[in-house]
C-alpha cells in the first residue's frame, strides 16, 4: 500500500495534463509526481466512452503498478467519462478535474449563466451539466464542443487570425447565452485564453481549473494523512511516461510547462 | 494459404481508407473485401515511425487471421513509414499508396514540377521524395504538411472560409513553386478538392492515388493468379471492423462512400 513517501500519479490523454503538473509542482512542491501521456492513442476527445474507459482503466493500473498514493485524471474527457467508474472499481483515491471547475465556476458567476467548452466527447457525456444540476439546479449552463482548439493549440496557433475566426463561431451560442464565466473544459484550451477573451469580451471570467485541482489534491492528501511530510529529507521526484516516442512530446511540452522536463521513458500501457 | 475466394484486406487509421475502398468496389466488384479501420488510436499522422510501424504490424497481423490473399495499406502515413518493413517482414503481397500515387503524376506532369502535401509524419518521413528520386531524378518535388486538413474534414467544413484560408496558408509554397500537378497524400485530402482546386488554380492537377491503387490491386491478383474467377457464384463480401465504436465510424462513413456500410464491428488489435 502507498505511503506517505508515494508519488502522486497524473495521467492524461497526452500533453495537456502538463497544466495540472505545473500547479501541483507549485501548491505541493515536496511531492513526488509521476504523469503519464498517452500520446500513442491521443486524442480521446472524438471516442467512445468505452474506449476511453477502457484506456483510461489501463493508464491507472499503469500508475498503480509504480505506487502512487493519489491518480489524477488531468483529462477532461476521461474525467467526464470515466471518473465515476473508476472510483467505483479502485480503492485508491482518485480525482478527475470536473468537479473543481464546477466548484470554482459557481464561486464565480454573479448572473448564475455559465459557460462550458470542451471536447466533443466531453460535451456529449454531460459531465459537467451533471455535476451543476446536483449543485445549483437554478444555474443556466450552456455547453459548446470546439474540437478544432487542440490540433490549433499543438500547431502552436495560439493568437491566430484563423484561430480567431474559429472561436468566434464556437463562442457564438455562448455570447448569445450572456454567460459571465466561461469553464474551459480541455487542458489545451487555457493556451487559448487571450483569443477567446479577445471573442468573449474582457468582463467573463475563464475558469482554467488546473489550480484548483491541485489545492484539491492537497487537501485529499492532508485529509488522508498521505501528504510527504514537512521534514522529509529526499528531493522529490519528477517522472515523465509517454506511450508514444518522447520527442514530440518533449518538443511541444515548453509550450505547456514553460520550463524543461526531467526524465521521459516510453512505455507499453496496453493490456 | 489464401485462395482465389479469399478476400483483399484494407487497412487505414480511421475512415479515410473507405476511398480506396470505394474505387476497390468499382474496378475489382467481385472480390471480397475486408476493411479495418483502427478508430481507437486514430491519427497516425501525429505519431512516431516506431508507433505507426507497431499499429501497422497489428492490423496485418488481424488481418491475417481473416485468411486475406492481399493487403493493401490504405494510409499514407502508414505506407510511407511502415511499407517496407512490413513487405520484409510478411510474406503475403502487401501494397501501398505512395508509388501509385507518384507513377501517376509523374504521367501527369508536364512541367517536371510536382507538388506533394500529407500529414506531418508523411512529409517528414521523405517517402515520397525517395520515391520520386529513383524514378525520375530530375523532377522537383516541393512538400508541405497540413496537419489541420483532417480535423476540418472530420467535422464536415469541406467548402468553408475557414478552411480555405488555412489552405491559402498551407498550399503557399506550393504555389510559390508553379508545381503543375499536385498529390494529396492523405485519404482525407480528397474532400477538399473544390477548395484546394480554387486556392491552386484549375490548371493544376489534383492526384487522388485510390483509383490508381485499386488498378494496380487488379494487375497484383491476376499476376498472382488470386483474382476471383469470372464465373464465380457467391456475392463478394464486405466487412468492416473497427477498434472504437461502430457509431462514429458508421455516421462518418457517408461523407466517404456515399452509400450505406454494410456489417460494421468492433475489434481489439492491439496486441
Amino acid at each position: 500500500m502507498p505511503t506517505r513517501h508515494s508519488a502522486i500519479g497524473v495521467f492524461d490523454s497526452g500533453i495537456g495534463g502538463l497544466t495540472v503538473f505545473r500547479e501541483l509542482l507549485k501548491i505541493l512542491p515536496r511531492e513526488s509526481v509521476l504523469y503519464l501521456g498517452d500520446t500513442a492513442r491521443v486524442p480521446y476527445g472524438s471516442k467512445s466512452r468505452e474506449t476511453v474507459l477502457k484506456f483510461s482503466t489501463e493508464n491507472v493500473l499503469f500508475l498503480l503498478r509504480h505506487d502512487v498514493k493519489l491518480i489524477i485524471v488531468a483529462c477532461h474527457t476521461a474525467s467526464s467519462f470515466g471518473l465515476p467508474f473508476l472510483e467505483k472499481h479502485f480503492k485508491h483515491p482518485i480525482m478527475g478535474v470536473i468537479e473543481p471547475g464546477v466548484e470554482t465556476a459557481l464561486a464565480t458567476t454573479r448572473s448564475g449563466r455559465i459557460g462550458v467548452i470542451g471536447t466533443q466527447a466531453t460535451v456529449g457525456s454531460e459531465a459537467y451539466l451533471h455535476s451543476f444540476s446536483r449543485r445549483d439546479p437554478a444555474v443556466k449552463v450552456t455547453q459548446a464542443a470546439c474540437p478544432l482548439f487542440v490540433p490549433l493549440v499543438e500547431e502552436g496557433r495560439l493568437n491566430d487570425s484563423i484561430t480567431r475566426q474559429v472561436a468566434q463561431r464556437y463562442l457564438k451560442p455562448l455570447i448569445r447565452a450572456r454567460v459571465d464565466t466561461l469553464i474551459l473544459g480541455c487542458t489545451h484550451y487555457p493556451l487559448l485564453k487571450r483569443t477567446i477573451t479577445r471573442v468573449m469580451g474582457p468582463k467573463v471570467r475563464l475558469i482554467d481549473s488546473a489550480r484548483q485541482v491541485a489545492l484539491k489534491a492537497k487537501g485529499v492528501l492532508e485529509g488522508l494523512q498521505l501528504n510527504t511530510p514537512l521534514r522529509d529529507g529526499g528531493a522529490p521526484l519528477r517522472r515523465f511516461f509517454v506511450t508514444d516516442e518522447p520527442r514530440h512530446f518533449e518538443a511541444l511540452s515548453r509550450r505547456f510547462l514553460r520550463q524543461r522536463l526531467g526524465d521521459v521513458s516510453k512505455v507499453d500501457v496496453a493490456g
